[in-house]
């Protein structure tokens, strides 16, 4: 007598969402059911549904920016309870034992379980995940606006506490998207002078909305370089080959350009680029459960939230399609409306 | 009625030095000037001479791990006093008002002087440079052998003190050479369990002396696999290509890849292998008069030198031609013998 969950899922690379029934078999002793409210859409369930990666198993149900209630809990469970508002973002599970789990940074555990890896994601009425991951919502946070928070958020938070960014550094931002604005929008109340970067004019306005106190046209190497060794901290969001050397050039003495859009094509850098200037390149997933949960307390503080567009999961694909077309303005989140 | 340096110099690019003399003009307030007594070779001193950076002026007096003592000082020169023995390294002046020099990151100055850029270095009887860079040599420490810590040894030592090295770290140096048999010195003394990497399995043996725990033929990928995930810090001393994403396979998470070695060719990162283990590259340049100090009083402490091959200043081209051979074991110092 098996439980059924409900999704949308593909059959073949990029081929289109249907529905789809399976069945996830026992929960787990230290897992955590829950009941799908919403689930945002992220350039990764793209690069997935793809298989740009190559580790795309189908039937695949995209889908790991997800808000909802707790709808049942294995004998193990610590932490949450059934009803209780929980989010769930790229990583459903880790080991607990291993030196990164046991020093807070269970975001790098070896053993780390992804939502859509290998197992079927949030695009559905139920998904489950270890207890440590379903990480309590806010009572102050709007469930259909925090879902992003999930994964997009914590991908350019947690970034913040790893680096070390301090309220009186002059930090950038490269690209003006889902994972951008909510990055303005962290380093404007995080204290910092903010700089967005944007490859078009046209979010202008918009930056400036969301915590831009200058914006700056990416592809303009004038304008990069009038600013050149002025930023503490850049953060780049997206996921294509930038004019990295003139990047580098806009930090200041000890300053860091921060990856985390996943860009495929190898970034050259000269030495004497790092070396003159103490300058520093690195790059971070995601976040740990208790930074996961400082973000939305942050969040709540401030009045973060990501600008959403809401459709209806039945319309997944049009979702998709939006979404990899470019058009999202600026996270888009799926609404349950399984019957 | 001028004052006349001695010293040797290349009068074109590679050119053999010959003996050359020059008026230095008037002692600056803020200047020290030093008789030489020793002066290390370091590599850059090759690639100055032989302009590869496009920034050599000739008549080249090279020359920049100067040991000696303080000969004539200048109305306004502060800490150092005349008879003292002091050191200098690449750096002979900083201007002491940016936010760089206020804040102790003096190396970072962006109109810090360099001792053999449009200036004359110390192959010479006597070097001048600003009071601050005159950093005065513990008792403890014997000149001869202390000459190559201002350049070599204050280049792999700053890392330590910028990227937080930890004394519980598992840390790595590439490269067994002037640069890399003092890395592993200050790394053992750290603290830290160190891995020296050498091309050639000719250094083990030496490798262990200077403190390496176990050492790894950088050629050897299987070797490099073995180790992989291991090291949280791993400091490159060489100037050649390596196998960088190998060496960033070599870091466990959090760890750090950090660039002393001026190798020209870009250095290709990829973003995942950045983003997956929060993975940082990095570089440095030299280091600031304070950390300097350090260094000479850590060095002190522990028994820490280079070790070395005199040469007398009048052989200053067969020092050299020993240097660019690779047959340096591990620094080349020049002894003055000026009549």
């Amino acid at each position: 007598m098996g439980t059924t969950f409900q999704a949308y899922a593909a059959s073949a690379r990029g081929a289109q969402l249907q529905p789809f029934e399976f069945d996830p078999g026992p929960l787990r002793d230290d897992q955590v059911e829950i009941a799908v409210a919403y689930c945002g859409v992220c350039h990764s369930d793209l690069s997935m549904w793809h298989n740009e990666w190559g580790i795309t198993k189908y039937p695949f149900v995209p889908g790991h920016e997800v808000a909802g209630r707790v709808a049942a809990v294995g004998a193990q469970v610590r932490g949450v309870k059934i009803g209780q508002r929980v989010g769930l973002g790229w990583y459903a599970g880790s080991c607990m034992a291993c030196p990164q789990c046991l020093s807070g940074n269970h975001n790098l555990c070896p053993a780390a379980e992804a939502t859509i890896v290998e197992r079927h994601g949030g695009f559905a009425n139920h998904v489950r995940c270890h207890w440590a991951w379903a990480v309590p919502l806010p009572e102050a946070l709007d469930a259909e606006k925090s879902s992003p928070l999930f994964c997009g958020g914590i991908t350019v938070f947690n970034p913040l506490l790893q680096c070390g960014v301090q309220p009186t550094d002059r930090a950038g931002v490269i690209g003006i998207g889902g994972l951008g604005h909510l990055a303005l929008q962290f380093l404007n109340k995080w204290g910092c002078e903010v700089t967005g970067f944007s490859s078009s004019d046209s979010k202008r306005d918009e930056a400036v909305k969301f915590g831009a106190h200058h914006v700056v046209n990416s592809r303009d190497a004038a304008q990069l370089q009038k600013i050149a060794g002025s930023l503490n901290f850049i953060l780049s969001t997206v996921n294509a080959p930038l004019p990295w050397e003139a990047f580098l050039g806009c930090l200041a003495p000890k300053g860091r350009l921060h990856i985390v859009g996943a860009v495929l094509e190898p970034i050259p850098v000269t030495a004497f680029s790092l070396i003159g200037g103490q300058k520093t390149l690195s790059g971070t997933p995601l976040g740990s459960p208790f930074n996961t949960a400082r973000m939305l307390e942050f969040s709540a503080r401030h009045g973060i939230a990501p600008v959403v567009e809401v459709f209806p999961m039945s319309k997944v694909n049009e979702a998709l399609e939006h979404l990899r077309a470019g058009r999202a303005r600026y996270r888009i989140v799926l609404r349950n409306d399984f019957a």
